[in-house]
């Protein structure tokens, strides 16, 4: 029972069956080919008495896991957004787990409250962010680990909420939050990731959906026309959630428009770049962080496009005390005398504990290397656009906007209906595994570059499953 | 840079050191002796632009990251709470990371969602939980994994509130949710942990802090004119938080007399037995749970006591339907055929992705068997009564609450500031990493059996350290 001389050898075989199934993972069929319940004939009704052997429990990866499990690591893969994954960032979960560090407060785990607020500063440089980003000593901001880019979103908005409440309450400590909550706003766009809304729902916050331009696009005259609306009306603008990479097509907010709005309202703007934003550390993408200066709050998520495992999204923002504040609680049991002098990271989220999260990130920037990472977002980036050309010569699909990163959007020129069919037959085809979404009114379909280990000849072949699954579907309907 | 074969040996390497440090943990000081900044003088301002190699990156692991861990896996760590940890568990999560199975709904990992559900019905028998609480179906509830107890409060805090609009709305469809919510009251005690105070403010519901009797337990009768003075006020009671080992003294709230009072008043019961709840697999703990039939909610996080990594959280309900329609949005991009036949556990947190949590569970409930987890439990409270008997034998101590599992509540008689400098003395001499706490008026010391790897001569050894500690404060002050 789970010595240490079965682990060595359990670990070690480990690690030889993950290089296996990555290696041989584009074999399988991308999306799991089970139906709701294959799992329960598979598995006993209850947990075992006694320990069961490594050797029994390996054989069960192969006969009840695999069969079920949709390979986002698959090169056939192109649904939804990437999920990272890489080989350093496997040795940094192992770290985690191995000292089980929680880092609630500084003296719960100097190295793990330390190791993020560095790895964070590495990512502010290399995206060249606001020096008031950075973690140190005398900066008002710094950036903290999330689990996911919805938490850092709801996060801003609490402490927007707060920050407004306890501003108010400066002017009247009578004040009552309920007296005031059904007056605050935050503006979304239709574009918005609909995690947004959630929040919006959790927090008990009013949201207005802003109309989106032609290229999808929150600009500044529809949200300065709303803001001074709502004003007019007697309600408290509180915040703004602009997208750099929409979910749906990938459009990018202008935050050189939107941002001196804000601050003349003074509206907490949050800026969601989960997916795109780790192109920022590549030059020729950085100028969609114009106008980031204005930005209160940023989140990016290197676990989509940055080679590290879920879960790791980024916060930053201008204000810790805001975060900090937002939802403070100081008991006893965790009080401790350096608390004054560096970052409780506890402050910043919901869950009390906390892992050692950092450790994946530093080790996969310092196994790649800045250069091999700007190289992945560069290939998914190269390995779109070769799929949107290939599309692009066959008059029968429409591509629907532009191609910045790994994401195309189309459509077959036809209906919603003949769209969805065609998303139908290329995902039962089991070839490869793509999704739809509702693009304003139009139904599109959106093909993703994925996996790392995605080349060339699986964009040919993905092309050749769509255009062959539209022919069969055009054939059948004339 | 990180190809398969430099994995095959980083990854062995890893193995080897994770074997090495578990076993040599207890002979590092448990708490870090740094100061805050040590890092920044061992680690470059900047990213590496070219990759390096895992022989340099190895040994950072020792010279830069372990002086800043505070070793959790130490057998001289007595703070706060276990973190769970075990082989199979690290087994599990490299398995997840491989996988990078996202399973935020079941077609983008049926085996993600479906060893969820499976799981988490061994541990409803193991427990004999109320079989409302399995993943079946015709159940109308189910359990899901969350990362932490302060999420699954927060959730189920979210639902009743979003439940009683609902109910609201029925009767007046004109009804604003702001109209209600500041009638509405979630009843805590003065043992809760702060984190449910924390979800209070999240979600904008008042809250209601009731005194606990002598042995820090919130009484039936104390809850139940609380409820009746609201609803003569004219308040909503919405919600109460009973708690099955508290953080401070490990009390445990009399559900039985508690759930009929919830019940006469509709109001959802959660119950958070995030440490204990692990006990309950063991038959001589299962009465805790007498009345848990009246409860609306539980949690547990086996990542505490059950030997499994954090962030493993519990969360089960009576109605999925709650839960799910708390912050239901639907995008088309997430939308798939079978969602009807199962469960999208996106529904069911605030993020969107959702790792292969279940894997480590599974790992470790085959790997050691009911029966070793449930020695384990045993020999936690056994190790921490050992430690209970050596304090009783020594008068100038006051043995505070109840020794049920693994934690000693004790104080040096005397005053606070003398309990609060004999943990400064114990925890400066690096021997051992104890924490305080206020229980009431009384500031107490928590002495907490942590590592699974802790035996009869730790515990001594932290006696020694604890008693020898206070004799030369003593001394001093004489």
């Amino acid at each position: 029972m789970a010595t240490s001389e079965e682990f060595r050898i359990a670990g070690k075989d480990m690690i030889d069956y993950v290089i296996d199934y990555i290696n041989t993972c584009g074999e399988r069929p991308p999306l799991a080919k089970v139906t709701p319940g294959y799992l329960q004939d598979l598995i006993p009704l209850e947990a075992p008495e006694k320990p069961e052997s490594w050797d029994d429990i390996k054989k069960d990866i192969e006969r009840v896991i695999m069969p079920g499990v949709t390979h986002w690591n698959s090169p056939h893969f192109h649904a939804f957004f990437p999920a990272g994954s890489s080989y350093p960032s496997i040795l940094g979960d192992i770290l985690m787990d191995a000292t089980t560090n929680i880092g609630f407060s500084w003296i719960a785990g100097p190295a793990c409250t330390e190791l993020e607020m560095i790895v964070l500063n590495w990512l502010v440089r290399m995206m060249k962010l606001p020096h008031v980003f950075l973690n140190e000593k005398g900066s008002p901001g710094g950036g903290s680990m999330q689990g996911s880019s919805s938490e850092s979103t709801l996060y801003s908005l609490l402490a927007a909420k707060m920050r407004m409440i306890r501003r108010l309450k400066e002017l009247n400590s009578d004040l009552d939050q309920f007296d005031v909550l059904p007056k605050f706003i935050a503006y979304i766009s239709d574009q918005t990731l609909f995690c947004v809304e959630k929040a919006c729902m959790i927090a008990s916050v009013r949201r207005r959906i802003l109309p989106t331009d032609e290229n999808f696009i929150l600009r500044g005259n529809v949200l300065r026309a709303a803001i001074e609306k709502d004003k007019d009306d007697g309600m408290i603008p509180l915040f703004v959630c602009a997208t750099l990479g929409t979910t749906h097509s990938l459009a990018f907010d202008p935050l050189e428009e939107l941002g001196p709005i804000c601050l003349e309202h003074d509206v907490w703007l949050h800026v969601d770049a989960a997916y795109a934003g780790t192109a920022f550390i590549c030059p020729e993408y950085r100028h969609f962080l114009n106008g980031v200066e204005y930005v209160t709050s940023l989140n990016i998520s290197p676990h989509k496009l940055m080679r590290v495992h879920i879960d790791l999204s980024i916060l930053w923002v201008k204000s810790r005390a805001d975060i900090e504040k937002a939802f403070f609680v100081d008991p006893a049991i965790m009080r401790h005398e350096h608390q004054e002098d560096t970052i409780d990271y506890r402050h910043w989220q919901i869950p009390v504990g906390r892992k050692f999260r950092s450790l994946k990130l530093w080790f996969v920037l310092r196994m790649f290397g800045q250069e091999n990472l700007q190289r992945h977002v560069r290939n998914q980036a190269q390995l779109a656009k070769e799929f949107r050309d290939l599309m692009a010569s066959d008059p029968r699909f429409t591509i629907i906007a532009e191609v910045v990163l790994g994401l195309v959007c189309f459509r077959l020129k036809g209906s919603d209906e003949q769209n969805k069919e065609l998303l139908d037959c290329v995902n039962k085809s089991g070839d490869i595994f793509i999704t739809g979404t509702q693009l304003k009114e139009q139904y599109v379909l959106r093909f993703v570059v994925c996996a790392a280990s995605t080349e060339s000849k699986h964009i040919r072949f993905a092309w050749k499953a769509i255009e062959g699954a539209a022919g069969k579907l055009l054939q059948k309907e004339h």
